[in-house]
């Protein structure tokens, strides 16, 4: 019998039947992420209810040398929860519950599985935050934002998920369970086991439970669209406001390629469809007046008059500037289900620099690219459309694209991704970010965790 | 010849001559660090002055399997930086540089040597705010803020050292360098070394260069002082004000041991001496609108009338309602120069628990207890003074205290050390706060990044 039908055997004989599945149709739908163009057949998938049960597996697994994928939601863009090497999945999609909001000392206890905006939600009822929010938080799970160190619009004034997770329950690749850290946020006792596995992206431990930290929710907010002549321009406007000392909520970014393939996308009704840019900058603050002052400051530094920009106080208001900028996403999954999704990092200061040559080098070569993203952090998206392109031409044209862009943003002091990960698209391009050095001492933290090295082979490395 | 004297030779035929020390006098006070009763002579003595410096030194000392302790300004609490196996003490004090103060990134580049209040000085004026502030910010370098996670009064609203450092350069073990990070807020490129870094003690790597996040510092702020007739009351107050969404700058609590020490020792002038506890309230904000908002919230949850606080807005006012604060550590010193001094933390909300019955626990046995610290964040100072006892009682009494003091915390759900770290002196307790599996990874982890051992031995572990 091969070695994983042997783990299969025991999976079933220590699971509960209908958690070890094995059925092909079912299968094929944890092949995948939403990664672009990636697709390999697992050999079996668990779908774990508690930390026994991930600590049961992790233990068979490992007695037989076969590879655990933990999965979370499944909406990682760069291959993380895709089993390349077969395997087994580990799906934490059971192990969903919030099971605290302790609103005395502002924290939050959920399982893995819990969708990132159930628990935005839940908390706001208590009049609390968890302000990390990725495009996708609406159907991704909090232990794959853990596992990817995930961002979103609000990083530049709120930061991203390592910022907000108090400590970690996890079942290491031998089966056994350490806790990293509990309602406090300090913590000197012992190596800070919670940082290493936030964005390790699955392969050095399967998170089970995670405490998070919370803040006050921000009582008022505005939303004011901003409509630009160039790309230039727009991020000349992000750094003015920042270095007016104003920090946004959000500062949303999108030039002309990506207003026009979100027109065309919805059709209608996208504000300032001509602009060669647009801002979106949300101000939050603890009064009207905080939000008034921010806005009369963020005024003052654009030098504009009313009539050029759009400000939102209400739903159906903020629903319409929005638009653009949530819709991006699809747009481009219409306009081309094959498509590159880069999202480097530079110095924020850098960004014009860094987009516009970039742009420029797009454009001469006759590729659609949609550039949007957090100017206000440094980290942009960076999408190549292959349309019609034939594929072979493609997939010679990817690595070249890749390596263009993560060496220009490297060049500018940024690094290759700042919230997708590595993943396995990424991996043969880690040594243009880090030295041989520090991609050895990975290697070698891999193995303190994983020495049967089970746990999500073929990820990060190259 | 001896191991130690064939490196000194190498280290003095690789380094300038006046870089190595071997003069007793002089090693004798890098011997010692402000851990009460610990001290343990080096074999030499080496002060860097670049990142090649610090290479060549982990070179030779790897080679001839020699210790290497790294030490910024000698400030911590628990002998991280003391000599306890020998060796080289390596002294970062010469690396001491500002290098950058990125205004339109908000980035300050700096050595490990730096000072950590010099830094806050020199962003200060460019309007820039460096949060953490460990009480010894006037003496305390930077680098080892990193190497400890060091926290402060101010980590209630701003968090600790970890919310501030976006990368590192550092010096592996074997004298390759390695950078974690840069000057972006966003990283999902491998493994979070930077995570892993902070917090280790010294005992992973040498900190040479170290990026920080800066914020926009608030302009306005007040200090009020609140006197109470007893602790519970005092945290009561407390987890009044957080409840209510109000997140002070700081709120830092004395008890009424503290207090009562802190006026002999000073002999005048502290105001409301005969308080059972004083809770001293700092609130900013980016306008004096918003300080005053959040004064009379405070001031409607309390529920006291004006005249029995302090509110203080001007340089001498503040400086008279810190006083008590600030000075309670000169105070302790002088009172008994022997002390036991632990920095428990437990949820917040279980601070008025754990600190009433531990009080209580100090009094029945006729101990001198003084307690104080950052009650925002969970994080007392819990010092217990030796006086007049025999050391052979004294010596016999501390890891009985310990074992309370740690046990009670654990039980509540916190750990044994918030922000002093486990350096020498809490080695023997860390099973006491973490499971066998998690110091056997860490363990792992040690010998990922040090095969050798070479890295501040006889720290952290058992």
């Amino acid at each position: 019998m091969e070695t994983i039908d042997k783990a299969i055997k025991d999976l079933t004989a220590h699971l509960e039947p209908h958690q070890v599945i094995s059925d092909i149709e079912i299968l094929d739908s944890y092949g995948r992420d939403e990664t672009s163009d990636l697709f390999a057949m697992p050999h079996a998938l668990v779908r774990a209810e508690s930390t026994a049960d991930v600590s049961t597996v992790l233990t068979i697994c490992s007695k037989h040398k076969v590879p655990v994928i933990p999965r979370g939601a499944g909406s990682g863009v760069t291959g993380g929860a895709v089993p390349v090497m077969g395997g087994v999945v580990l799906s934490m999609e059971k192990m969903n519950r919030i099971l605290e909001i302790d609103t005395d000392n502002m924290t939050a206890t959920v399982e893995p599985g819990a969708i990132t905006g159930e628990i935005q939600n839940a908390v706001k009822a208590h009049g609390l935050m968890y302000p990390p929010d990725p495009a996708s938080l609406d159907i991704c799970s909090i232990g794959g934002n853990v596992a990817e160190i995930a961002g979103g619009p609000s990083a530049v004034k709120y930061g991203t998920t390592k910022d907000y997770v108090l400590g970690l329950e996890c079942v290491l690749p031998d089966g056994g369970v350490i806790s990293t850290g509990g309602k406090y946020v300090k913590n000197a006792t012992g190596y800070n086991l919670t940082g290493i596995i936030l964005g390790s992206e699955g392969t050095l431990a399967v998170i089970t439970k995670i405490f998070l930290r919370l803040i006050p929710a921000p009582l008022y907010s505005a939303d004011v669209l901003i409509p630009f002549d160039s790309m230039d321009a727009a991020m000349k406007a992000v750094t003015g406001i920042l270095s007016n000392r104003i920090i946004p909520a959000t500062m949303e970014f999108m030039e002309e390629d990506a207003i026009k393939l979100v027109s065309r996308f919805h059709s209608s009704n996208i504000p300032f469809p001509d602009a060669r840019a647009h801002l979106l900058v949300q101000l939050d603050g603890g009064s009207p007046e905080a939000v008034d002052e921010q806005m009369h400051r963020v005024a003052s530094v654009l030098d504009r008059d009313d009539d050029t920009i759009i400000v939102a106080q209400s739903g159906p208001q903020r629903e319409r500037i929005w638009k653009a900028r949530r819709g991006i996403r699809e747009a481009i999954h219409a306009e081309s289900p094959v498509f590159l999704a880069e999202d480097c990092v530079v110095p924020r200061s850098l960004i014009p620099r860094f987009l516009v040559s970039l742009k420029e080098y797009f454009t001469a070569r006759g590729l659609t690219s949609v550039i949007f993203g957090h100017a206000g952090d440094g980290n942009v998206h960076i999408d190549i459309l292959k349309g019609s392109m034939q594929k072979k031409d493609w997939d010679l044209l990817v690595p070249v694209l890749k390596r263009e862009i993560y060496s220009r943003a490297i060049t500018l002091g940024g690094t290759i991704t700042g919230e997708h990960g590595i993943g396995c698209i990424r991996k043969d391009y880690l040594a243009m970010a880090l030295s041989p050095d520090a991609i050895e001492l990975m290697k070698r933290i891999k193995r303190a965790f994983d020495p049967g090295d089970i746990l999500n082979p073929g990820k990060i490395f190259p």
